[in-house]
């Protein structure tokens, strides 16, 4: 049985960052600087990009050797001692060196008692493949102070059925650190990624926070856009600074006063439930009956 | 096997419709004067509301049952004869009195050889629950000219599970007839309904294509916002007018040129693909044990 605790009230910060490939020191400075800006504006939960510490664009595998680190490494020890520090719930990307000697792209939650869960990204983007092995665990939910927070990592959140199982295991925040490469997209339109955390906040009737990043890195530009999106799925905060013709997105500290215990109740309407209005018998009745391309 | 069809170009056309509760004539009337009007726009595929004949607030099940009809009824004949004349496929809503007597919220896709298929709304709304009985059958896939075309019934398309059936199973196009209830949402914003089809169009490289209503009945005023969505997300045409404090959506016939061919290619990256990307295994396995409210 669930413990169940009445959530307190927070402020959830996303911490849109401007972060260097390799630059270890630098980017976890970054990100502590973040953090402490969070906390002094009245963050309880801090949630930042995919991979902070190393960056991204790995030129290879060996690079991305070079920068992984254990999941009770330094970043472990940086996070858990700024959170307690500051009196806040961390959430972050890291990349991750497992026991078993493979290259994991990771998050972890932090709080003041040390890191409270890992999860390992299950569905890989591009040359991530060449790098990473991916995670085959479901995403974590831990009990806060402030309510029951999982974590999902940038593509993880592009499959409905991966964001479910946090939400159906009772998830009230999905956290979502990612890093989105940026893709033109038609003019006064959302980036789709920024509308797709919309639409898995109102899926589940829960809080979702992506964090992203700005700037351009190997080539690659950062879209930007990070949201925390309320359990109706419209912003509480954001969409931030978003990249576009005219130039790269601008870092960014999104905050958003939150009440987590909104997320239990599922109710869509006087009489409809996201959640209880699943028709889970038909969904798997008919997709293992219907195996992609057999339909007349 | 599934004859591989090479589709052909094609208009499709959202028509979102003023109706009268009760009305069939009138109802019926307005919804050929849509498809001929869609039709000297060049479209190919139309799609009408939900529940287009009968008009949705119910004041009882007696009343829904006076206004429904079987699916070789008058309905089916004459949106055959306009397929027929217009040399269209249309898509639209109807109330449905099944051979056992019972009644559901369905819709039918009817082209010149007569109605195609039948599909019944899985997922109920509200009052629809005191008056209809739930589908048990998933969204039917059509090989057309155009394309292969689906169709679930508004609340439907909230259940990524249920969008992701008729996806797997090949439709390159989901329409989704729709009577969106207003509910009130934060200014500058687009209605959660209408970012929810571009997800559901971005998680599956699919085109969505959601034709609501506009005015009020019985008190219950009706969105709009209808729109046809590209394979990235992005609008083709629309959101068509949206109700709002300053008043009722308007009717609008919405135009969008396709290839629906292109929602073949999941692509969602040089080396990503939406569907291929999936993790069935990893869904199925925590799904499963993971029953909601048991996760720590």
């Amino acid at each position: 049985m669930r413990t169940e605790v009445t959530p307190e009230p927070v402020t959830i910060a996303c911490c849109q960052l401007r972060l260097r490939i390799g630059d270890l020191d630098g980017n976890r400075a970054a990100a502590a600087a973040a953090v402490a800006a969070a906390s002094a504006a009245g963050a309880g939960i801090v949630v930042l990009p995919e991979l902070t510490p190393s960056g991204y664009v790995f030129a290879d595998a060996a690079e991305a050797r070079s920068l992984a680190e254990p999941a009770d490494g330094p970043t472990a020890a940086e996070w858990t001692a700024l959170a307690a520090a500051h009196g806040v719930v961390i959430v972050g990307g890291f990349a991750e060196i497992g026991d078993d000697g493979l290259l994991y792209n990771s998050a972890m939650l932090a709080d003041a008692g040390g890191v409270r869960a890992v999860y390992r990204k299950a569905h890989l983007w591009d040359a991530e493949a060449d790098v990473f092995t991916p995670g085959a665990e479901p995403p974590p939910v831990v009990e806060t102070r402030y309510g029951r927070v999982s974590m999902v990592i940038c593509y993880d959140a592009e499959f409905p059925e991966w964001v479910r199982l946090p939400a159906l295991a009772g998830a009230d925040l999905l956290t979502v650190p990612t890093n989105w490469p940026f893709e033109p997209f038609p003019p006064g339109e959302r980036p789709l990624m920024t509308v797709n955390i919309q639409a898995a906040a109102y899926a589940n009737r829960m809080f979702v926070a992506a964090a992203c990043r700005c700037g351009t890195e190997r080539g690659v530009g950062w879209t930007g856009g990070s949201v925390i999106a309320g359990p109706d799925g419209y912003p509480l905060a954001g969409p931030a600074s978003v990249a576009g013709p005219s130039g790269d997105a601008e870092p960014e500290l999104l905050l958003a006063s939150c009440d987590l215990g909104r997320a239990r109740d599922k109710a869509s309407g006087p009489r409809n439930d996201a959640h209880a209005d699943r028709r889970p018998d038909l969904y798997d009745r008919y997709l293992h009956s219907a195996p992609a391309g057999a339909a007349g």
